[in-house]
C-alpha cells in the first residue's frame, strides 16, 4: 500500500505547481491591501508600462458635461512605479465603508486586477469590487448568521411566451419549515437582469443581516428579470455568451408593456411554489431606475396586487401616446390606487441624480393630488451606492 | 403629463452615454469572434502595446519538466497589431467543439479580454471562457429545453463546527411535484469549492440537457464544500474576499478527515430538505481528483451509504501512518464495500495525467481483489476538459 501513501500529498503538491504557471498563474502581489485605518492600497506589477492608473467610485469624481447635463465619472489618478515594476497607489484618506469598484488603466488600456478575484458584472462591463465594513457596509457582507437559500430558477410566461429565469431569497428557517411568508419583488434597472440585485445589490447578504438583528421581517424576495425580449441574464440563456446591451436589437420584439402586463404570472408561480401569504398586505414591489417605473407601473394597473410600492431613483409613464393599457390613463390610475391607502408608497433619488428633476415632477403631482409617501433624498447620482441604500432602508419598513 | 412622457427613454439613452464613459466603458472590439466554420478570431485593442500574446487551453500545449514530471502548459501565440491598435490572432484550424478558457499578456501582463464579460474562476485565477458548439459540447450550452433549479444553501456540520456552504441542482419537475428522486453527490477537487462543478463542471447543463434527451434519470446534485476547513467558497463566507490558494493556513485546522467523517451530515440534511429515495440504491458519489479520494474513502467507510461510485482522476489511501478511522485497513476496507457489489464503481483518467500511474496501480489492486468497476481512459491530463466529458459519461449510467 506504501504506493498509494504519498499520492494524496502529491495531488496537492502538483496542483500547487500548476498553479504558479501560465493559465493557473497566481498573483505576484498583494491588491488591494485594506489597512488597518481603512486606507487601501493598490498594486499592479508592470514593468513594461509607461503610465499606469486607477479609476474607482471612491477617487473624487471628476464632471462631465453632454447634451443632456452633466453627470460625475469615476475619478483616475495615477499610480507610482515602485521596484520590481509594481505600480502601487495609496488612498489619500481612510475610505468610508461601503462596497467599492475599480479598475486599472495599462498605457490607456483598461485592465482588471490580477491580483483580486471578485469582480462583478454591471451592464457589459465587469469591474474588480472590495467591501471596507463598518456602518451600514456590514450589511453587505456575509457575517456570522443564519443565511437564506438563493435560488436561480425558471417559470414560464404565457403572455412573453417564453419560459424566463429568476432568482429567488428565502431566508434562513425556510427550508423544511411550516412557516408562510410575505413576498418583496425586486426589480432590475435597464441593462439589468436577474443577476443584478443578487450581485451588485448584496440583496442576500441585506436580507439576511437585517433579519439576524430583527430590524426586518423575514420574507421571500423575488428578483425577476424585467426585459420582455429576454428569457435570462446574458449567458444563461440558449443564445449563449451574448455581449451584454444595454440597447439589445431584441428590445424591438418585446410587446409593449408586456413585462408588466405578464407580471401576475410571476405572482401566481411564486404563490404555487413557495409558502407565502398570498395577499395584498404581504406582497411589496421596488425596482431602480427603469425597475422603479416598472413598480409605479405594475402597482398602479394591478392596484389590488401590492400593499408596498418603492421607487428607486425611478418614476413615471412611458409614453402618453401608447395605448397599452398599462400606461394609459395615469393620473386617473395613481388615483385609484391611493384611493386604496397602500400602506407604504416609498420614493428615493439621489439630487445629483439625472431622473432628479422628474422624481420632483412626480412627487409634486402626488403631493398635488393628496396622494401621501416616504420620500428619502441622497447625495450622488444614479448609482448602486444609493440603490444599496435604498434597500437598507426600505425592507425594515415591510410588513409591520 | 407631459414632462413624464419622456423620462423612460432618457433613462434609457442617459445609461447609454454613461456606457461609454470610464468605469462603464464599453468593449472597443468583437472578441472573442466565433466564426462560422468554428475558427475563432480574438481582438484586443492596444495601441500602446510591444507585444501581445494569446495564451488557451486550444493552442498546442507545450511540455515543462519539473522535478516531479512533465506536464503540458497550455500553449502561447503572438498576436498581430493591425489598424488602430487592434491586435489580432485567428486559430489556424477550426476549433473542435468544447468549452475554452484564454487570457492575453500585454508586454508580459497577464489579463483577461475587455471584450468578454464570460469568466471563471479556477482557485486563485479567472479566465475568459467561450464554447464551440456541437457533439459533446452541446451538454455544454444552455439549450431550449426544461430547466431545472440550482439552490445556494447553508447546512449545520456537528463534526466540522460550522455552518457550511453548498450548492444543490434539482431537475425540472421537482419544484410544486410529488415524485421523489435519486440523490448524486458530486465532489470537487484540491483548490476548488461547492461552486467549482457548477461553474467549470457545467453541471446543470450537462444535466438539463441529459434529462431532457432521456440519457440521465432526473436526479438532485449536491455540490459539497470537501475543504474540511472551510465554510463557504472565497468571497461567499464570514471571512470576507479573502484569497483563494491552494494552501491555506487554515488548512490544519481542520480534523483529519473530517469532512469524509462528517459526510452522513450532508446526506441527512439533504434527505431532510429535499424529496429523495433514501437509500443505498439511490444515492451516488463522485468526485475529481481529491474529490475522487475523498468519494473512495467516504464510500469505502460507509459502505452501504451509496451504490454508484465515481473516481474522476483521483484514487487511493492518504496516509498508512493515520489512525483517522476512514484511512485505516484500506485494503480491508475495499474488500467490504466490494463484497456488498456495488452498482457501479466507475475510474476515469486521462493517459497524461500526473496521477495516472496511482490510478494504475489502484486498477491493479482491484484487479488482484477480483473487485469490478468499469474503466475510462482518455487523453490529456489533469484538466477540467477530462472532468466534463467523465461527468456526461457517469452520469447516464445511474439509477437505471
Amino acid at each position: 500500500m506504501k504506493k498509494f501513501t504519498v499520492l494524496f500529498a502529491l495531488l496537492l503538491m502538483c496542483a500547487m505547481t500548476f498553479a504558479q504557471q501560465a493559465l493557473w498563474g497566481g498573483a505576484p502581489v498583494v491588491s488591494p491591501e485594506i489597512h488597518d485605518d481603512n486606507t487601501v492600497t493598490f498594486r499592479l506589477k508592470a514593468p513594461k508600462a509607461v503610465k499606469v492608473q486607477l479609476t474607482g467610485d471612491f477617487l473624487p469624481p471628476h464632471t462631465i458635461q453632454t447634451p443632456r447635463g452633466e453627470y460625475d465619472a469615476p475619478g483616475i489618478v495615477d499610480m507610482k512605479e515602485g521596484k520590481d515594476g509594481v505600480w502601487e497607489y495609496t488612498t489619500a484618506e481612510p475610505l468610508n465603508p461601503e462596497l467599492y469598484g475599480y479598475s486599472f488603466y495599462v498605457d490607456g488600456l483598461k485592465i482588471m486586477d490580477p491580483g483580486n478575484v471578485y469582480m462583478i458584472r454591471d451592464v457589459a462591463t465587469v469591474t474588480n469590487v472590495f467591501i471596507i465594513g463598518g456602518d451600514r457596509a456590514d450589511l453587505y457582507k456575509v457575517n456570522k448568521v443564519p443565511h437564506g437559500t438563493v435560488r436561480r430558477m425558471w417559470y414560464n410566461s404565457p403572455t412573453l411566451g417564453m419560459d424566463r429565469r429568476l432568482t429567488v431569497y428565502t431566508p434562513a428557517g425556510y427550508e423544511n419549515g411550516k412557516k408562510r411568508y410575505p413576498v418583496f419583488y425586486l426589480l432590475h434597472g435597464a441593462g439589468g437582469d436577474e443577476e443584478a440585485w443578487i450581485a451588485l445589490g448584496r440583496t442576500s447578504q441585506i436580507l439576511d443581516n437585517l433579519i439576524a438583528q430583527g430590524k426586518a421581517e423575514p420574507m421571500i424576495v423575488v428578483m425577476t428579470n424585467g426585459n420582455g425580449w429576454q428569457d435570462a441574464a446574458p449567458g444563461e440563456s440558449p443564445k449563449g455568451f451574448t455581449v451584454p446591451s444595454m440597447s439589445p436589437k431584441e428590445r424591438a420584439s418585446a410587446p409593449e408593456g408586456g413585462f408588466e402586463l405578464s407580471f401576475p404570472e410571476v405572482v401566481k408561480f411564486v404563490e404555487k411554489n413557495f409558502r407565502t401569504l398570498p395577499n395584498k398586505k404581504h406582497r411589496a414591489i421596488a425596482g431602480l431606475s427603469m425597475g422603479g417605473f416598472h413598480s409605479c407601473s405594475i402597482s398602479k394597473y394591478y392596484p389590488d396586487m401590492f400593499d408596498y410600492v418603492g421607487l428607486f431613483s425611478g418614476t413615471a409613464s412611458r409614453n402618453d401616446k401608447s395605448t397599452c393599457p398599462v400606461y394609459t390613463d395615469f393620473e386617473d390610475k395613481l388615483k385609484i390606487q391611493f384611493a386604496k391607502t397602500p400602506a407604504l408608497y416609498f420614493i428615493a433619488c439621489g439630487n445629483r441624480d439625472f431622473v432628479f428633476k422628474g422624481v420632483t415632477d412626480f412627487r409634486k403631482l402626488l403631493d398635488d393630488n393628496g396622494c401621501k409617501y416616504e420620500y428619502l433624498e441622497t447625495g450622488e447620482g444614479h448609482i448602486w451606492r444609493n440603490w444599496r441604500i435604498y434597500l437598507t432602508e426600505f425592507v425594515p419598513k415591510l410588513f409591520k
